[in-house]
């Protein structure tokens, strides 16, 4: 049987941590997690932590740099490349979560195409779960999730210009 | 300085799994966390890998079997003593950050009141970030938070009757 795929957008905070919480929550019952991160390159405290965990396999395929401009070729390559491998990951089976955060992201910024991620989303093996994350997922992503739910930021403080700060944010 | 005070709620799936983020997060970035959670009482996946985390401790204040009735006085007696002792830990300044998982549906159910709530919120050290999750958060709570996410469900499978399942739910 197909694992189920989730789907975690909207503009509010709280879609890569959750994406997180599954991870540690799928660890605590025995399963395996590949953790796959696009867009974002830089590493972050929460990657640096789930790195320290055991049956977790966490990779970035992003550079970081281009969200505030046009994607260069190498953020093109470096997100298909990704894509391509995880591919390969939800296909051979190994492990039961599969997170691909951002690739709302990198579908919004045209890195790959959604028909693109859903082929790979599709020819996943059974039994593996996949989550997806990132602000402005498409409808026909949605169409095809079991599980989607949208962020709502009813209140930020990035709003009185407070900055991301390190353990908090990233 | 205050630190922010974190709200996660919303009919949506992802609350306790985004501050499950968070505490990795935190984590990774070398602070202590102090993750309490109301209400519930089973060992979850989640509340198993957490305890095996270094610089991360879990206490549980619930029984989880009231859900479905009216509480028990020995629901509301668990719940208040968990609310003392997190009123402690949110003194002390030992914790960088201090999770009140499902401390809105204690509220909801008259555990202990909003009032009783914001009072220990505002007595908290300094640099102390909390963060407060469960369903319907109270305007007065909302009021006073630095950051609200509202996780809104868009399409979730229970509804096509599937139960919850170890390592993704619970």
């Amino acid at each position: 049987m197909k694992g189920k795929i989730h789907v975690y957008t909207g503009n509010g905070k709280g879609k890569t941590t959750a994406a997180i919480g599954l991870t540690i929550r799928a660890v605590g019952a025995g399963f395996k997690v590949f953790f796959g991160q696009f867009v974002k390159g830089e590493e972050y405290s929460e990657i640096k932590a789930l790195k320290k965990l055991d049956n977790v396999v966490v990779k970035q395929y992003g550079r970081d740099c281009f969200i505030r401009n046009e994607p260069a070729e190498e953020d093109i390559m470096v997100a298909r490349q990704g894509l391509a491998e995880m591919s390969d990951i939800l296909q051979s089976g190994d492990y039961q979560l599969v997170v691909m955060d951002e690739a709302n992201i990198a579908v919004y910024y045209k890195l790959f195409s959604l028909e693109e991620l859903i082929e790979v989303l599709q020819n996943r093996a059974d039994g593996v779960e996949v989550v997806i994350t990132g602000r402005m997922a498409e409808e026909g992503l949605i169409k095809i999730a079991d599980l989607v739910t949208s962020m709502e930021e009813v209140k930020h403080y990035y709003q009185q210009g407070i900055q991301a700060r390190i353990g908090i944010e990233k």
